[in-house]
């Protein structure tokens, strides 16, 4: 593709490359460390986390999807198969009944620290242990960068800037 | 969690949910773009590419399960589609009877120049307009590094040093 006129040179590919599969592997292993530990998918995990960082460890169903940017019927899956395993219970909203709530149990709340003891140690060993601390502040800052072209809407949230970078702006 | 000895400071859990938030949303829009303009789901394109990379445009299944980390079985049944839409076809490898090779055709190389060039137009949308060359030159070195961890039997392939990290050099 390199005869085209809009092509990336040498250094992106490279990093394309080289980023796009570090990421991929690194949700792999963590993905594997989880299951082998606990028998917990990355996804379902995600999920419980997300629910014990409310006061109430509840959250509505249509928020887990657009928090974790998964499509409702798979946040309906997964929470079927967390309430299966007791982690989880499915209550309807007082206000309105057609929406559900997802609630964290405390044999949630149990699971969820073996499960995040396991986690910890996967982030340390393939991330933290291997980043020098100004590499760690340097994808932080990256992060933010591409989350406030990627997701605008949510970019405050996560320290992010919204800007349209060096080329549109000296455009 | 904070309760835990083992836990992250603030500014290791903020990078780890920007980092894993942000290359999961590039993986989502990568695609979402490939498939809206091409009708190509990324890790198709990925195989098309992959063969595209080999000097006679074919690789052995097995060899394209390494390479892409991904399962036998999902390569089997990838390869299956992209030779029903006539981009690939499956050859018989002379040597040994019971392997295939999966051979890029014209077709296929045709579908490859279309969706490379939407692939380019994504990269630069929401990457690289973005990043600062400063930025991408520290993502090249960060993702190098991960992979050194992450896989170290290709690392070299990355340009990837296999090293240590800094906490497990000093124990």
């Amino acid at each position: 593709m390199s005869d085209q006129p809009d092509c990336l040179d040498t250094t992106e590919e490279r990093t394309w490359d080289a980023a796009v599969l570090a990421f991929r592997l690194l949700d792999q292993r963590v993905e594997h460390d989880l299951q082998e530990e606990v028998g917990l998918p990355l996804t379902y995990y995600e999920l419980l986390v997300m629910l014990s960082k409310d006061p109430h460890g509840s959250l509505r169903m249509s928020e887990l999807a657009e928090r974790t940017h998964t499509r409702p019927s798979r946040i309906s899956h997964a929470v079927r198969k967390l309430t299966e395993g007791g982690w989880v219970e499915r209550r309807h909203c007082e206000d309105d009944r057609r929406s559900w709530f997802a609630v964290l149990t405390d044999q949630g709340r149990e699971l969820l620290r073996d499960a995040g003891a396991r986690h910890v140690r996967s982030m340390r060993e393939y991330v933290f242990d291997v980043l020098t601390p100004e590499q760690r502040d340097q994808l932080l800052d990256i992060s933010r960068t591409l989350l406030g072209r990627l997701d605008p809407d949510h970019a405050a949230e996560y320290g992010a800037r919204v800007r349209s970078g060096p080329q549109e702006a000296s455009a």
